[in-house]
């Protein structure tokens, strides 16, 4: 046997061994060639990374640092206190970039901004411009609402990776300098800080893979053992927006402001992963299935409120003002995918399949250059569904670092073999612990069909297993190998398990049902009693006024046996249907009468598109939920 | 003939002859006694008045006045911008109590904070500590934000209620010597400014009415006319916030927030009153009318959304999240009182009605001290229903002088008789245009009961109308007058009139039928699809988790034909109703699936209070809107 060759490491990298029930795949392992997160990264690339480019360049963020490096620490800090975070965001997408596919700009905007901000931070590490443009008293003085240790997150992941996908360590000099600052006044026995907006736990966690050094470890595990204690304060929105009302092991399920919350979790699970703290772990499964249960949105989005950007209680999911913000959806897809790492267990790879088609997938228009920040369920008329910028800008780069690495997301192995979570066309080629190198291709347009053909391109003599998700929601699933077909029968954690000794061009052929669903919500959803949603595969339908000309969306109605049927018009994926549509008597007055509400019905027929492709035509109303007929 | 005997006006006054339909009684010519209102008049002067005198101390809203008063301008402001405001609203409740009832308290009340104003009032007039206390040149500079205009709308509104309700006019003279300082800088001519808090407009209409000067109806009429035309900018949440989006005239519903609109739309019913320009009435009554039939609540609540505080769309009303600040409820009763004056039309006094009962009435607890600022129509679980203060505490005070003029909008006069709008014990004494005095007893435990009898304790040998409202919601009512019994049959303006010579000692007795109804919601109102809501006269009821020891709030369905039946259970009048408890099947997972949800279900009796009543006993579950059993 031959050791494993050195590949370089994706976003999520658990060190330690024993923990993690499965092993990410080096970044260039995997390979995605077109299909539906091909096409994504690729537009991601080519209009959202220069979007992004010119945006932060319009709204200040870079001027910020280059005040900052020119010592002219008068001018004006421009943007939200997080400014930075976004420069970060969009370094960390430009380096998976460059990573992927090496091109000058995209090294030149690595090194030249490199340059800015070794030049921009301060002698004793500390880098924060809202706070080096100002009064200089003003440093660590609002851990609540400051935002420093979040943006020293966002720079640890930038520099982590920008080392593992170019090599380059110029940033990740500029990181440690900030992070030995902050253990220096936060670590033991120091100042007992901890961060208003989780992030830099789950950064720090990666520094210690990054590094080796331990002290990353021990502040990361140190932040999260001091919430709970009061120590923020309560602020506007009371402790549970920080998450700060009880320790983080106690929380039954997820509270406060969403995105807060997730990365909290996210940065539970990596400090599970390297200390085998296990408290940890049970902690986040608990409050994930609490979450999921009743928290989470058909479309896998979180967070139902506006003001304080929050999760609600349990069952506040209106559809019409949801906030389901764009960070939130994608720390769910961060989180779910360290818990499948740890667990194995399917059910994570299905939570995470929902965000990326229905609120990642449905965040960026068509054009790639606009972007949603809140992600409702239902509009009732028209209005832009995607500005191209936000004031509070953290969506857009977020979803750029996020699909600029989206590959290490989709497949993973363990000692016997590889998993594929997540079917996306491409390659994959990668080595089991033992060294050995597995390599296939997969061919596939899900989720526009069930259909996913595996050609083996690498393997040896001795047996491995290939192991394929079948998803909670499919009523079926066949396995065509070496000829021979037979029912996907999921294993107890949710893969169809293939342990061959694989010949080169073996091919499998995984067959899942994707028949249109009906969905009912549970009862309790006050919000969307007496209505039910159309869902095909892993895509949930929205039906969207442009597709109705004879219909006004605010009036229809469905019958409980609903049987739509699967379509295909304008370039979109389609379900279509019979329904009524109920012209309401019209009254004056007060909304509330006695006695059931008259209307006059006549028969339509409607169309359903994806939700992640609502908002791309003309603008006008959306549902999601259809209301049945009484 | 003689002449009217003077009275003391109340709290809306119209001047000009030939614009209000209607005009109000003078502000001692209505006294309650006992019942409904009088009761809770009583409580508000007994506890909500010391307690809010208390709670402005502690605030520090009399230490601003003090610090300006003592020429200590390096205080530091407490509390918010509007704080004077706080103190103002007060003031006019303090005032209209002495008028009721004179005290040694209340009058020192009254002297020492009008010296205390008069101290703290610059000598060009200016009086807000806001800005007193900080850089003055920040004065006049944030019209949409700032509130000094606001903060003069209120004062104004104080000192004349001290004038009306005791004679003294030492606040008037402060009111004014501000209200000049505005016109001097915003008058025909100048500084084209507005206020971002509509609020000044009605108050100056009552200031012409008071002191007969035409600038401050000028002024007035100049702030209504200069909407629409983006002076204000934009603020965080666009133009429409501030109800400066287009012109008075051009909008069609009520947009924005909620309590701006409502005050907006009270000044320029006001500023008819006064101008006979119809164009304003119109525009009002308009969105009046869309308002309360696409964004009213059953309750008669109004501003659906918590992050702006604003109407939402058309039929965006959902019971959870509902806002329904108090201060709007209070304004919807400002607003329809106008109306009603202003056209004589019944309708306007059943949307009162609605929201004094279901607003107005259910925002003080029993002990008169905690206060509702959201008046939510339905509650998951536990949480004080009412703090005792807001750190924003323009409620209470609100409430304050509502109720301690309540008196004042009850009944009114026209040329040949009196209308009583609202059935409330007590007794009237007024007269008519031609000076005939007219009095009566009206005896009635309405809305417990629908009966109410009037018997006649003043008036002469002429014939004089007696009308009487009969709400649209009642399906049937008779008169009984001098011992002969008939249908109440209203007129086209919704009032039962009686045009007789009366007599001493005549009696009237008015028997409106109060069945409990079942109501359904209007079917594009999505987030109370599937349910039904009861009402008995003009009180909501709701279900709280206390009084249902064998069911879930969460979990109970009713029948499309439920019939409830009155009843009375710990002081509280009840409806009690089968229904059905279903136990959702246990799932893990997501809250969605295919098929109709599985549940057990079992038989239940339940019990439903008047929403007014909701949060006084143990803290719970509460619902306004019951789940139809599918």
């Amino acid at each position: 046997m031959t050791a494993p060759p050195t590949t370089r490491l994706g976003p999520v990298a658990p060190a330690r061994t024993g923990t993690s029930v499965l092993l990410p795949l080096g970044l260039d392992e995997v390979v995605l060639r077109g299909g539906f997160w091909g096409d994504r990264q690729r537009r991601n690339r080519t209009a959202t990374l220069p979007h992004v480019t010119r945006q932060l360049e319009e709204a200040g963020n870079l001027a910020n640092l280059r005040a900052v490096a020119a010592g002219d620490t008068t001018a004006r800090h421009r943007n939200m206190v997080f400014a930075d975070s976004d420069v970060y965001k969009w370094l960390e997408g430009v380096a998976w970039e460059q990573g992927r596919e090496p091109a000058p700009e995209l090294q030149r905007a690595l090194r030249t901004t490199t340059d800015l901000l070794r030049a921009a931070q301060d002698d004793d590490g500390y880098l924060d411009t809202a706070f080096q443009l100002g009064e200089p008293g003003r440093r660590w003085t609002d851990l609540r609402s400051g935002h420093e240790l979040y943006c020293l997150g966002h720079l640890t992941q930038a520099a982590i990776a920008d080392v593992r996908a170019t090599g380059a360590d110029g940033l990740l000099e500029v990181a440690c300098r900030f992070a030995d600052r902050a253990v220096d006044l936060f670590g033991p026995g120091r100042r007992e800080g901890l961060p208003g907006h989780p992030e830099v736990e789950t950064a720090l966690v990666e520094l210690y893979r990054t590094t080796g050094e331990q002290r990353y470890l021990e502040l990361a595990t140190l932040f999260l053992d001091r919430r709970g204690r009061g120590l923020l304060g309560s602020g506007r929105f009371g402790s549970a927006y920080y998450q700060d009302d009880r320790p983080v092991r106690e929380h039954r399920a997820m509270v406060g402001h969403a995105v807060r919350a997730l990365y909290l979790a996210t940065g539970m699970v990596d400090a599970y992963a390297e200390t085998g703290d296990t408290s940890l772990l049970d902690a986040v499964v608990a409050q994930w299935d609490a979450t999921l249960a009743t928290k989470t949105y058909v479309t896998g989005g979180q967070g139902s409120r506006h003001l304080d950007e929050a999760f609600g209680e349990p069952y506040e999911l209106p559809p019409d003002r949801a906030y389901a913000e764009t960070c939130a959806g994608i720390a769910s897809v961060m989180l779910t995918w360290r818990l499948l790492l740890a667990t194995g267990e399917a059910r994570y790879a299905d939570d995470m399949e929902r965000a990326l088609y229905n609120v990642v997938a449905a965040s960026t228009a068509d054009d790639g250059r606009h972007f949603c920040y809140v992600n409702p369920l239902q509009r009732r008329g028209p209005g832009p569904a995607r500005p191209d910028w936000y004031e509070c800008a953290c969506c857009p780069p977020n979803l750029l670092r996020l699909l600029a690495s989206m590959q290490a997301y989709l497949v993973t192995r363990d000692a016997g073999g590889v998993q594929l979570h997540h079917y996306a066309a491409g390659t994959v080629d990668t080595h089991l612990a033992d060294g050995r190198r597995v390599a296939f291709a997969v061919d596939t347009d899900y989720p526009a069909s069930g259909r996913t053909t595996i050609r083996i391109t690498g393997t040896d003599e001795s047996p491995w297993s290939l192991a394929l998700r079948i998803p909670a929601w499919a009523d079926g699933a066949t396995l065509r190998v070496a000829g021979a077909t037979r029912p996907a029968v999921p294993d107890r954690r949710g893969y169809a398990v293939l342990t061959r000794t694989w010949r080169l061009g073996d091919m499998v052929t995984l067959d899942i049902d994707l028949p249109p669903r009906v969905l009912w919500p549970h009862p309790r959803i006050d919000a969307v009693r007496g209505t039910v949603a159309l869902a095909r595969g892993p895509v949930v339908y929205c039906l969207e006024q442009v597709d109705q000309p004879d219909a006004d969306l605010a009036d229809i109605a469905v019958a409980a046996d609903l049987r739509p049927a699967p379509g295909r018009r304008g370039g979109l994926d389609t379900l279509e249907f019979d329904a009524t549509v109920r012209v309401p008597a019209t009254v004056g007055g007060a909304p509330y009468r006695s006695g059931h509400p008259e209307s006059e019905e006549r028969p339509v027929r409607l169309v359903a598109v994806p939700y992640h492709a609502w908002g791309n035509r003309e603008a006008g109303a959306m549902r999601i939920w259809l209301p049945l007929r009484a």
